[in-house]
């Protein structure tokens, strides 16, 4: 899992930062990892002055776009959690996905996962788990490699092939010794996928999980998302989940081409 | 449901905006009703200038705050949607609460909602839906009022006595003959949810819609959010749906007690 948050460069050439630039630099101080902060916490990590931070939160804050806590830190508000629920590509594809993910839940208890491409990781846009269902490593909201998990390689694999070359080119990371990391063989995989219709993704995230995913498309039939269901290696056959998986992409592809819902 | 949206207000006495404000009324200018805007709507709905509003929506657009559709249209982005995953009150509370709400909506299959009260309103942050349930008028990030709604009832009777007042000094919206709208009546309501621990809005919304909702507390022991179950209102018997309501009311204010976990 990826953290957001790059330490700002200091000095360095880039171009000075217009107001609207400090703004998303406060936004983005905030992390899965660091979900609540001090002023001198944001000012450190936007790299503003803390009297501009001062100034820049205090504006967020009323505006209920920030949220100040009982203990003097800041977190992300309802305000901006409320306009974000309008991104077609969050919770817009989790409303329209929901009936067809919690139909695939309840056939199998398993862990359902709907997610998206943004550039060249996969994000996570909503996660179905059982209680008795197999730890994973994701969360809604959430960004992760897309070379290891079966989302990733339907979304990689479908992909413009200049973010298929990108990927290509840069280092695979490795979280298993099962983990694909040689782009010769993940070129032919995704080659695979294409011509499969459905990845699957076998130990390579976590030893003991199965991840069986299947494409999304959109109404210009380019791919909009992909949907997975993940299960415990053991004694399970991810072969006889194909369909199902397959089954509710279709679903959902079908409901993105019905005028009005996208 | 209300539209977010206010148009600005030309002149007036209103200081001048500054470039945070610029920032979030582009944010503000997309609603449900309109999520997706050129930029010519964008400026007429925030009040920028064209010059000002074509630099602001390309900083955005640059940095994926926005996205920029096929037609030329405009949209949040997943950017935005990525970093308001982190607001407390809308996913976190949604990931704490889910298992909760997944195994209400197995043993009864109806409409499951969580819900948390933005200054006089109700927002919800979750709402899982069967098929055979009763059609309801709430969405995921959607608010409406709190007078009305079971969830709303909840959060309005344990909010601070200043926002009791200030939404029963207002008149109160009419959705069907059943809705109350006497303030008298409506604070012997509230009251008798602070007694009881729950409250019943039979056909205040839709005529045949009942909702049996229950508080949900926060570690500081304010109120933090609210559950519900929706169902038709023929043949069912509301009051055997109360203990299951309260039960997984309880085990999500649980849920925000274990540290580490809020």
């Amino acid at each position: 899992m990826t953290d957001r948050w790059q330490p700002p460069q200091p000095g360095g050439s880039a171009a000075p930062r217009t107001a609207t630039g400090k703004v998303l630099d406060v936004f983005r101080a905030f992390t899965q990892e660091r979900p609540e902060l001090t002023l001198t916490e944001i000012a450190h990590r936007s790299g503003l002055a803390m009297t501009t931070t001062h100034r820049l939160v205090g504006e967020l804050a009323e505006s209920g776009f920030l949220e100040r806590s009982h203990d003097r830190r800041y977190r992300i508000g309802l305000q901006l959690w409320e306009i974000a629920a309008l991104a077609p590509r969050g919770l817009a594809l989790r409303e329209l996905a929901l009936p067809f993910l919690e139909d695939l839940y309840e056939v199998t208890h398993e862990n359902v996962q709907l997610a998206v491409r943004e550039t060249t990781e996969v994000v996570f846009v909503e996660r179905i788990a059982g209680r008795r269902a197999v730890p994973v490593r994701t969360r809604v909201g959430g960004r992760f490699p897309m070379s290891a998990t079966g989302v990733g390689l339907v979304l990689l694999a479908h992909a413009p092939m200049e973010v298929q070359e990108q990927v290509l080119s840069t280092p695979l990371p490795r979280f298993t010794t099962e983990t694909v990391t040689d782009p010769t063989e993940l070129r032919s995989m995704l080659a695979a996928v294409r011509r499969n219709g459905f990845a699957i993704s076998d130990g390579q995230v976590t030893e003991d999980a199965v991840s069986v995913a299947a494409p999304v498309f959109g109404p210009d039939g380019d791919i909009a998302a992909s949907v997975s269901l993940v299960v415990q290696g053991a004694g399970t056959r991810p072969a006889s989940l194909i369909p199902t998986v397959r089954a509710a992409a279709r679903g959902i592809s079908r409901g993105m081409r019905t005028p009005g819902t996208w």
